[in-house]
């Protein structure tokens, strides 16, 4: 077999066997295949995409280039969620005490990653004393016991796809449905997922900024998880504003603790009530969605979602004092309001400009070499919508320095007040089953 | 300025500026650009296409990477020609003289190269005593003094043509009009040429096999030329067969000769007053192109074609006898005879097969390290639309071994007899000016 007859095969518009495709994977990640060949092919494939089946076998390909996370001595169905990202998603935060209180056990890797803010550990690691070096047995013991434990990335997972996504960055090719949606699945498969609920983002903040893209996305990661065996749907959501008020560490632990307790921003609210109701009926806790959804309502109504919180943080060495007392949580000196100059209806707030803002004060990794600081962020106070007058608050800065006159000019620039009245955008656009 | 936004322009289908062209070429060149980048955008280019601005500008940024020969100190219009190249194609050799003979200025650079048979250079080294190692003074003062001088190629040509040809062979990249265009060009220009003709072939055994690919190159080849300043014409001619009746170093130089003399192949000898017709219109020796046919005709008559191609031979030390003594050329020790199996019409010659039944005999280079037998080939006795009769010859094989089994099975495979009458196939095709 020649890369070269693949990658003229890809180029006329044939579809490429389970042999071609396995054989331009393991090429690639031995090194037996050069970048030149591999950028050549991603970019015929970016004009002349990928069949159905030439996904779910990349994706396999890519899952079987590196090491995989058996979870099988864990109790029940692994049900795994993943979002495209965007801005102060506090999402899975609140998601894993969510669930787990209703026996959905929830095994979570995670990573730090760069980003406006912190990853899911990065946000934990707010609560003194946590953390996720566990060994695997460990691991594996306190997901059985409380349903819920979180873990830092370990062993080589995915290196083919992690070689080809720095390959397709600086080589133009990183726009491809099928290639972004065999990169998302093929690392949520090698991480041990049985199911996978799948949080796609669309609008101004998401990668996909329009709902046809992120429909297109969505269906192409459902029909991969489905023909690989891995139960799999999506929820389309909006990014076009940043979802729940906080954008920070601290911040958002806080939020998430108060959606626990039923006291959340109302679309990060129904948006997690959403997700988990999935995730709930793929893990077969529950026979129809509604039923879903008032199990994990109940679970917040009567506190069993917020003491799995605390189990959960105790477990890994963390303070579960924090959630009756958040005051307890890294503070920042210096609370700063951004008030509204003119009065009206909140029209936009360019989600990434205000994650760029939140990074500024310090709350994100711009490089890998980045020092976090947990307690700064923002705090939405109105969202798109909400009536404005003059000199009330929009956004409170928390900062530990005082000078804070570019992240205020970055946040002004990123919010539009109009005079007509203005409709919150809608929040859960579709969900993708097959 | 950045290679990946470059790559996602042209994948965007945008035209790339003169600004972005000189910076890939030239970071190319230099090594800046690595070769993932550049096979990226190859395969964008196949797809999306070059407008006439970007070929023009690519051309001229692969002629500016290295050496440009100068020949400013030669009088005259220097016309260069150039062939997409076929099998037994034995034109150069014909016009160089014939051209020459009536006062157009020849100043040859010449390879060897891999193929079925020799470059012009080894074709020439069948004649005792011809060399090509000349100082450029020497050369200049032949061209000057003869109208005809053939060197051996020197200097760093095009290095951004030869390591994008290399990068475009194993990407799959090479199909591209835009790209074969400029690639072309680039060295003809880079060679010196103030006026180019272009004999493009098409056919079974041309690289083009359809006259509409064959137009649309030729097509982007003129306009190329015309754009940057240099005359450019093409004609396109036949392929589908081979042209005249030798395939073979020494066979095609007695070949020539027969031709100067006016005693040539009929197809052979159409083709070269064709092509140089045009080559005597665009260096302004003759107002109009029958004027300038007539002019070689005479030529061919008076015998002074073939004077100018003693003339030239013995100034390179050459042995210039062979011209009134074909003989005297290198002698194949068998000469074994193809016969037909049965009677009817030839249909059907695959050119590029009888150029390897060619190679296999010795006549060509399959390896850089190869060496050449100059006295053996193939003649054809029987071209297309021919009649012939059960045991008559169809080819004569010369060959310095006497097992030939394999060659003429060759032969056998590559050539169709029918019952129906056939129609030999038209020559010249069109002529493409603009």
């Amino acid at each position: 077999m020649r890369m070269v007859d693949i990658i003229e095969k890809k180029r006329d518009g044939k579809e490429l066997t389970t042999e071609e495709i396995q054989f331009c994977i393991k090429g690639y990640t031995d090194g037996s295949i050069p970048d030149y060949q591999m950028s050549a092919l991603t970019m015929a494939i970016v004009f002349q995409g990928m069949s159905e089946a030439e996904r779910a076998t990349l994706t396999m390909a890519m899952v079987e280039s590196g090491d995989q996370i058996d979870l099988s001595a864990i109790h029940g169905i692994k049900v795994d969620k993943h979002s495209t990202g965007g801005v102060g998603d506090t999402t899975t935060l609140v998601l894993g005490p969510l669930v787990a209180s209703v026996g959905v056990p929830v095994a979570k890797m995670s990573g730090r990653g760069l980003g406006h803010t912190g990853g899911t550990i990065d946000k934990l690691e707010s609560v003194e004393g946590f953390h996720v070096e566990l060994e695997n047995e460990e691991f594996v013991r306190l997901v059985n016991q409380n349903k819920l434990a979180v873990i830092g990335q370990s062993g080589n997972l995915t290196p083919a796809d992690k070689k080809l996504y720095a390959l397709r960055d600086v080589t133009g090719t990183v726009e491809s449905i099928p290639l972004i949606a065999s990169s998302i699945m093929s690392k949520k498969i090698a991480a041990g997922a049985d199911a996978i609920v799948l949080d796609v983002k669309t609008g101004a903040g998401a990668f996909m900024k329009t709902l046809e893209d992120s429909r297109e996305l969505a269906k192409a990661m459902v029909r991969i998880g489905n023909n690989v065996g891995r139960r799999t749907m999506a929820v389309i959501s909006d990014m076009s504003q940043p979802l729940g008020f906080a954008i920070g560490n601290a911040l958002e632990v806080k939020e998430a603790i108060d959606t626990l307790k039923g006291e959340g921003p109302e679309d990060l609210t129904e948006l997690c009530l959403t997700l988990g109701s999935h995730m709930v009926l793929l893990a077969e806790k529950a026979t129809n969605v509604e039923e879903a959804r008032q199990m994990l309502k109940n679970a917040i109504k009567d506190g069993s979602a917020l003491e799995t919180l605390k189990v959960f943080l105790r477990s890994q060495g963390g303070d579960d004092s924090v959630v009756d007392d958040p005051a307890r949580l890294p503070q920042a000196s210096f609370k700063i309001e951004v008030e509204a100059k003119e009065e009206g209806y909140l029209a936009e707030i360019i989600a990434d400009e205000m994650g760029t803002a939140a990074m500024l004060l310090g709350a994100g990794r711009a490089t890998k070499e980045s020092e976090i600081d947990l307690a700064v962020g923002l705090l939405l106070k109105k969202k798109i919508g909400d009536q404005v007058q003059v000199g009330e608050s929009i956004v409170t800065i928390y900062s530990n320095f005082e000078d804070v006159q570019e992240v205020k000019e970055k946040i002004y620039n990123s919010i539009t007040i109009t005079k007509e009245k203005v409709s919150a955008p809608i929040l859960v656009h579709e969900e993708i089953t097959e």
